[in-house]
């Protein structure tokens, strides 16, 4: 965990970050995969594991699966990134193709589970991964007891979720916050409305945050979050740019998500006690957002 | 303090980095500064304290006055860049200029003295700011006391000397190593001649290390460093952008110069404990070293 005087001041409240960016894979989904790969019945692990993600999830799943020495296979695009790529073999996980569409992948999925009688491993609409997701909170409680907010970012709404229910279970009193860009605001709008609202186009270069809730997330984020507010672009970048100068953390744009919110002040937590969630380190290091 | 399996598979050791980019003024430079400045009598203090850096030594000495609620005036080339300025002039530093050669700063440091009655603390030919950077090597025991070695890079000496000191000190069996860029090995140098040698051109994207040595870190590196070795350009950039991608640590080109001895094997470590003291964290976003 860490803090920084200059960032308090930038935003009026005193900031507690825990970096999930030193997180195993350098994402706190180490945190859900690997509870959900230690949860399976020694028969189920022995068939091994399955996902569809190109990201963070997918190389730590296959981190995990090592971890408990059973195979896993990661359902990518066939237009994934080669550091994407790398990152899952790099872990001994075996990668599967298929077309950009929501339809291919699923279908890809379901192949490889009728196949190989591997368990699917969804990326957050999963109670073992929200449960792992959780883990986070926990330890940012165990180190700061006193917090009066918690804020996360949210893009499918699982490390949201876990943190909301660990959150709230230690600390009734404490206030969870969701985090999201303005440009993919399914939470947001999906909490408004009351139903699930499927985020079609997304367009921010949080690359972390651009799927929609599950029905299990929903659920979660409607009953125990106190709001979710959305950042524009601008500020995600600026957020970021931060983060690398004052705390000389190498985060991901989706971590910088929960800062922007609190620098365009759309939560009040003047004078409070807020703890942050970096959720990850993993960027191009070729390709900064402020150099475009 | 951080480590990394897949750094230290790159150079065959176990290594233990001590993150001086997470320090006060993101550098070593605020323990030595600090030491120095809290070292002073209460007369003495009064009437404040001068240096000439436009580096980080500047912004520490700034930073340690504050501390203490005394003048600071830091003497710097008249093309310094912006952002130095600012960081003196932002820990509330007052920035006399002067024109850039040593001449000059040597003349321009002298009247301020004359002047004021400050107290001139040099960045590092100081025994107080020695020991104050030999504080960075005693935590890094402290956490890991049973060290084999322990490499720091070498500018003008002080944070080599203060480990030196330490390390010995504690441990007479450690090995400790300095690590300098190539394109200003005057310490190489010097410690093979047997006496100072100036560093008159550098040429290294190191810019923390370019001085040359002062008679007591000179005094100290003679007979307390097992060996001072040399870094190419081509390993600095490629060890600093490890250290950005593994460690997830923003640190500065001067920082990776220990890791970049290792990787090109220059001193045999194999299977050893290893301190490697990342030495700061200053570094212009805009203008990274493999994107030139």
């Amino acid at each position: 965990m860490l803090s920084s005087g200059s960032l308090d001041d930038a935003v009026g409240s005193k900031l507690f970050f825990k970096c999930e960016n030193l997180q195993r894979v350098a994402a706190f989904k180490a945190r859900g995969a690997c509870n959900a790969v230690l949860s399976l019945s020694a028969e189920e692990a022995k068939r091994g594991v399955v996902t569809h993600s190109s990201g963070n999830h997918g190389a730590a799943l296959a981190w995990a699966a090592r971890l408990r020495g059973i195979p896993a296979w990661i359902v990518m695009p066939s237009n994934a990134a080669q550091v994407k790529l790398d990152a899952v073999k790099g872990f001994g996980g075996t990668a599967r193709f298929c077309e950009p569409t929501v339809a291919a992948r699923e279908a890809t999925c379901a192949a490889v589970e009728a196949e190989t009688g591997a368990t699917l491993i969804h990326p957050y609409n999963d109670w073992r991964v929200i449960a792992g997701q959780g883990t986070a909170a926990l330890e940012l409680l165990e180190d700061e007891p006193d917090l009066d907010a918690v804020i996360a970012p949210v893009g499918g709404g699982g490390l949201l979720s876990g943190t909301a229910i660990v959150a709230k279970g230690i600390r009734p009193s404490i206030k969870v916050y969701g985090a999201e860009p303005a440009g993919a605001d399914d939470a947001y709008r999906s909490l408004r409305a009351g139903r699930i609202i499927p985020q079609t186009d997304p367009r921010t270069i949080a690359d972390g945050l651009r799927s929609s809730l599950g029905d299990k997330t929903f659920a979660v984020l409607s009953t125990s979050v106190d709001a979710i507010e959305t950042a524009s672009e601008e500020a995600i970048v600026r957020a970021m740019r931060l983060l690398w100068e004052k705390l000389k953390m190498i985060v991901e744009p989706s971590s910088a998500v929960p800062l922007a919110v609190l620098l365009e002040r759309k939560i009040s937590l003047d004078g409070l006690r807020v703890g942050v969630i970096l959720s990850g380190g993993n960027v191009d290091l070729d390709h900064l957002p402020w150099q475009t």
